[in-house]
């Protein structure tokens, strides 16, 4: 999809099961002469909900853009939709968080300066100094903000005082080895991407890599997901594996597990910036066409 | 999906890109009480065309379903619609061809058994008596139609007559070793699924395996198409790969292409008979969500 | 590699590291005139292990096939091999213990019937009769053992003489849905291969599909792996993983999920019986090359 | 394998089978006290071609260093080897190629930096300014040498004279848009990689996303391979694939495509400074345990 190509809407909702939504939801975009570009829907049958993305061309639709909000709150009214509004030109502000290892965040930086990620990436916050040179090759703001069990109520202060600041929407936990404290993560609810370097569900917690060591398995897995209160246990966004063997040594898996969490991160980063990820019941619906 | 779980409707349709088909579609559907399940649609700028697939359930629906057709046919003149109509308990009728190898016949079959397949497998044609046995397993009619040079236009006449007969809405090549004809491919245009054991359009044309074996590719494909007058050039409907090494022989080439073809033509077959695949210009649309 | 194609012999070991074990094979190998086909070995450094697997024809082999154990068994004895003599035409005897599902036990019947699998295939053992049709269709005795928790010990006497009566080197488990006690376990250690319907560790237990959907999960997977008395902890042979996403219902992840389950499990089979694979510290060495 | 880790050492070679090959060589190593590390043969049955790749520990080896190849000698010429002795400490020096687009530079930069390719990179050559800054950043020198039809014959003397003044070992096409002459060719044979951004043999030449758009492909493929004079017709050393469907645009194929050739064209490098990789009749032996 290329949302920031031109002038383009986008809305996101879910709402109780009801027939006519989607019929209503097209007919606001055609009745005032927008052209639907894609249109996407799914119903969780055990859940009773629906949940739909529509995204169409403003050029000439009848609308103006500021109005568009008021003029289809009454549908979503009508149908209680939890919903909202998006333009293909607003760039979500987006964060990196990083600690020591540097591949994802090259991986997102790289990808951004490409036009790749339809995002303005407006901070890097390290705990450690080591990726400021990167920060300053792709000239995005960097602030070292070091973490101890001491510290860290003060550093989440002043990381959430900077967030605020800076607008951000979205922030990315680019393999950041600190654990946000809860109001931190309610904060950003549904606005925190994390990478874990399993094959979530498999390896909860420290060093994935040395439990499927352990175990044996034949696939080592990375995950991108939603950060909530419980570690590693959010919704999941994207998931991927790559095949290993007996030959694979500790370091070898960490370093096939690399190039894969970057990968997959990446991944997740963009559908949600591109308004296709829907969360709810700790699960995710993804309508990557 | 379940297609024919209970009482659904499926329109599928490709039409000259215009404002409003989604809206006016899916206002058919709901102003008369139709609950939609599945919707997607496509727009192909190169060409203009625009593709749509809506399914809904037929419970409650206000239109009988010997007239829906009739009801919605202005519609589709309106938009010159290239269209059809499919109900969700219609199971369409299936002849398979084979010759000898038969791993792509069994994979039909049990997953046919299994009811992942919705259709009916009316009859099995061989021009070999190879595959007999497992006809009478599964309790399907089987005949053998041999072919050689000088009896291949009265066999193709029998084989006509025969799916004639049957009225066979559609015919799987699971590894027919025979090409048929110009006009019996006219007659079944886009109604002919066959299995092709490469990557399209890498190694075209005979013994496949022995090329890729011989060029040293690091991985072998099989391709789903629906048969055109062109050899393996078809429009594709799905296609996947497996990873071989310099240590695999052809023989074990052959092996394990054998399970990646059953697989994958399965899964062409699958998506044909739930109404998800469009064909244009020598492509597919495949409405696989 | 086609072990059963003429005269091969494979000898298969692990032992403490040491200089010189591969160097004294090999020589042992080429110095009574055989040609080695494969030679592999691999060196666990924590566990200061190393394993070898070297098969060579016996075409012009100096030392006839009944002498060559206590011709070797020198050297064994010098490093300490905990090791086994296979030769490629002896086949192994394999039972397959089924329940209700018939996916797996179609899948290993026509591989072995096609020669895929290098083995006899000499007995099904059913706790339902629903796949007594299938065993006869193919030839292969079939008996049918129901189990209570009351029938249980006496069932599992009467498996055993039968396993026993008919020489059975391997048990393949397919789908079989009863857990064997840990004395049958202990009596085929690293004998029984088991295909659980879960990407392991992830999903261990009862429905494991069920709880991957719950979970919301974006790739579904199997492994095939030695039983052992800890329910889903043996080592794992195999494991491979299919893409599904929020559309995917639970039906839907097990129709998938099928595919899967006997792929992965005819591989890992034949990877057994193949002499491929060792087993060590809950984890597998595959010398798949 | 982490080759440059400690003291070792790597010998690789193909020769007329025949036996004994595998027993004489471990026995060379064994015998003066080195200590295998990994060892791998291959047969090439319709060729009678034997290749192998043995790896050893120096600690303790009794030959020192620069007498090892004298050492060998003999055997190889016994068997008529063609053999390369390569040392673990021995860095390859590389230089990459590379025009205007920079995902694949940036990929082998990456990895080097951290480690993961076992050389030095000293040098980087466009025939644009583009990637100037990068070079400078990962503080590699970088020189532009522009291409013209008039000025080839000039810059590739340039060039040449270049990668000798710098010993370089192997040169890394990184998406450069210029085809080399022959004699360049000829000059570094199997020590050119090329990234070819299509499934080969499928979409040979220019332009392969576009051709893959065209015929409607449902995945799309890289391809590293050495260079030869004919176009895209070198050994190939490793391939990959990802999935597209009717919904990604020619620039989504791009996109996708750009991800794949940066991991492939990695893996394909990584192998060949391993010393994993035997070239012969325009195809490979690749050793990846």
């Amino acid at each position: 999809m290329k949302i920031n190509d031109e002038d383009r809407a986008v809305i996101l909702f879910s709402c109780p099961d009801r027939r006519g939504i989607v019929a209503e939801t097209a007919h606001f975009v055609s009745t005032y002469n927008g052209n639907i570009i894609h249109s996407s829907q799914h119903k969780d049958d055990d859940e009773g909900i629906f949940f739909m993305r529509i995204e169409w061309s403003l050029t000439d639709f009848a609308i103006p853009k500021e109005k568009i909000f008021s003029a289809f709150e009454p549908i979503a009214l009508k149908y209680k939709m939890d919903w909202e509004l998006k333009f293909g030109n607003e760039r979500a502000k987006v964060a990196v968080f990083v600690s020591k290892f540097d591949h994802c965040l090259y991986e997102l930086l790289i990808r951004y300066k490409e036009g790749d990620l339809p995002c303005d990436i407006v901070q890097i916050i390290g705990n450690h100094e080591d990726t400021r040179k990167i920060a300053e090759y792709f000239g995005i703001p960097f602030v070292c903000i070091p973490i101890s069990p001491e510290t860290k109520a003060a550093a989440e202060a002043e990381e959430l005082a900077l967030l605020e600041e800076k607008k951000v929407d979205l922030i990315v936990l680019a393999r950041y080895m600190q654990i946000l404290s809860p109001v931190f993560v309610e904060r950003y609810r549904n606005k925190i991407i994390n990478i874990h370097h399993s094959f979530l569900p498999a390896f909860i917690g420290a060093k994935p890599y040395h439990q499927a060591y352990k175990r044996g398995v034949k696939l080592i897995g990375a995950t991108g997901h939603y950060v909530t209160g419980d570690l590693d246990e959010g919704p999941i966004i994207e998931q991927d594996v790559v095949r290993i063997s007996h030959r694979d040594s500790i370091r070898d898996l960490i370093r096939k597990g690399k190039n894969l969490e970057k990968e997959v991160l990446a991944r997740a980063v963009k559908l949600h910036l591109e308004h296709k990820v829907l969360s709810y019941s700790n699960k995710t619906v993804v309508f990557d066409y």
